[in-house]
């Protein structure tokens, strides 16, 4: 069935929750003034990090390595935002929404769901429920968002938002990867001429999951703050088994849709680094020109870079009506995937 | 469709991870070994807890009042143990099934999905992923499955588990109402003769959100730990508007799926006190006998409830086959819902 459309898509970074900081600031941070001359006496390139991993500026809510604060923006006051900016470029309003999805790995809170909370400073009421794998949590949201149109909702919205600045490790390289970011997308079912989802793949493997992500314990204990233990681990084990993911991934997911890379217009690959681009982008055999790259742009915004990616892709015209979409994600958890979107 | 079948189901309270707690223990840790004198000086009747709210045990990983040490079992913990019950239940193995949905609002970890966390310690290698909307969090989770089956998956293993010790505030008759709980369900498409999904009416409305549930920040705090931020909050005005809803609810259920309240074989509704069910029963005008009612077994176990309940509706043959099952959750959120399944 061709009967869903991308009725609206956006991005927020408001001005008012956060501000967009360089490599340079970064550095400035972590250094002091003369960071340069630091950089040169310890044997650092001030261009490694966008060298290496592509990142020259993102977006922070929160200054890493300094204390948290209650007044500081969190992923609903981001997601808040990208609501509003979905829904005015839907031309909808909250009441038309059927389904809210809420995609976060890092929620302010802990027993609520993100959704009700965000919802309800918006006036919606409708389904609505918080949902997270990893980074690839929004190709498995746009899956259900799928399911759901065709068991006969109308407009399904799904908003995904990620503040990594306040679990970002100010004493590793880390610091520069984390991005803080939102974007949503309001997915709508029509009678004719809309997009078809060919293939959704989904999996993971939690094989490394301890190894992975936040490790202190929840509900929170003062020991786990006093040892640091609220800030983002990546384990390099579950980097390099991701890695090896994307040998397979590409061909699987032309195997299982009967098509050949060639066929695909638009790639969207997932937006960790460059590196993780590059890789994608080879291994699926694909044109840098078909290839969407936001690294640069925005860093690693978690869930919520495929969704950074495809408002890019859409908003300037990469991909067009008919085209074939591809989105692939190898991310924490270990959870992975890949669409293929007749748009 | 009548394509579905509930494949297998199973609680788990695993004697080596907490300890059942009658109401006399909660005195006795309130009000120490001659708690019976104590009450009588404060004018409590020692029955007060059970003939009002219907709790009379609970399971307890964690002792309320008491700090969080790492040794303590989690939610992840309880999982595990529900999974296996299930499978075992089932008769399949981890690698069967395709999609595992993982459902808490008391997860031990930040950034990590609980489905990779707890999947990966049984080998599994599927889609999985972590959802929550408050404690109708399961009628969406089994809606999601029954979804993902008519779109071609052959098994989904719905596991659920809360751990509201952790967060039951010890200085209120809060602490009498939170109860910990694991339950797994494995839903799998059948040819022929399975169950079919009359209804799913599934809603939510945020306007009490921030006043309700765990109101701490995450990431944490040591000034929210000292203030005692991260233990469960019930705002009276969220608890008034949750009963509004039961007064029309039912009647939503019986108009959406043109059926009459005698033609329900068995009610669910939500477990979360003998009050909630007798208002739950009492609008949906639905006889005693065909009720569920686990309250007074296991407390207060948040989304993991109704799964406590219809895993025994199930196991006491109160619902047979071809019988009309209609579940309804009312929570925090809040989010609310309805399930008609023809089983």
């Amino acid at each position: 069935m061709s009967n869903v459309e991308i009725k609206g898509i956006a991005t927020a970074f408001p001005e008012e929750l956060g501000k967009w900081v360089s490599n340079e600031d970064i550095y400035n941070l972590k250094y002091g003034a003369d960071w340069k001359t630091k950089l040169l006496d310890i044997g650092i390139d001030k261009n490694y990090i966008e060298d290496k991993w592509g990142f020259s500026k993102r977006f922070w809510v929160h200054t890493p390595g300094h204390v948290l604060t209650e007044n500081e923006a969190t992923s609903v006051d981001m997601m808040y935002h990208a609501i509003k900016n979905a829904l005015h470029d839907a031309e909808l309003l909250p009441e038309d929404i059927d389904l809210l999805i809420s995609v976060t790995t890092t929620s302010p809170r802990y027993t609520s769901s993100t959704a009700t909370y965000v919802g309800g400073q918006l006036g919606m009421k409708c389904a609505s429920f918080e949902m997270k794998t990893g980074c690839a949590s929004n190709l498995y949201a746009m899956t259900l968002g799928f399911l759901s149109l065709q068991s006969g909702l109308k407009n399904v919205l799904i908003v995904s938002a990620e503040t990594f600045s306040k679990i970002a490790d100010f004493n590793t390289n880390q610091v520069f990867a984390g991005g803080d970011a939102a974007a949503a997308v309001v997915l709508s079912r029509v009678e004719k001429n809309g997009s078809k989802l060919l293939l959704s793949y989904l999996d993971s493997d939690g094989h490394y999951a301890s190894m992975y992500g936040v490790q202190g314990a929840l509900p929170p204990t003062e020991k786990a703050i006093k040892n640091n233990e609220y800030l983002m681990l990546m384990a390099p084990k579950a980097t390099a088994y991701m890695n090896q993911i994307w040998e397979w991934l590409p061909d699987k997911l032309y195997r299982h849709a009967n098509i050949k890379p060639e066929d695909v217009d638009c790639f969207i690959p997932h937006q960790s680094t460059k590196k993780t681009v590059l890789l994608a982008t080879e291994k699926a055999n694909i044109p840098t020109e078909k290839v969407v790259n936001v690294v640069s742009e925005y860093a690693n915004c978690g869930a919520v870079s495929s969704l950074l990616a495809l408002h890019k892709a859409i908003k300037s015209e990469t991909i067009k009506k008919d085209d074939l979409l591809m989105m692939s994600v190898v991310g924490g958890g270990i959870s992975w995937g890949g669409l293929l979107i007749r748009v």
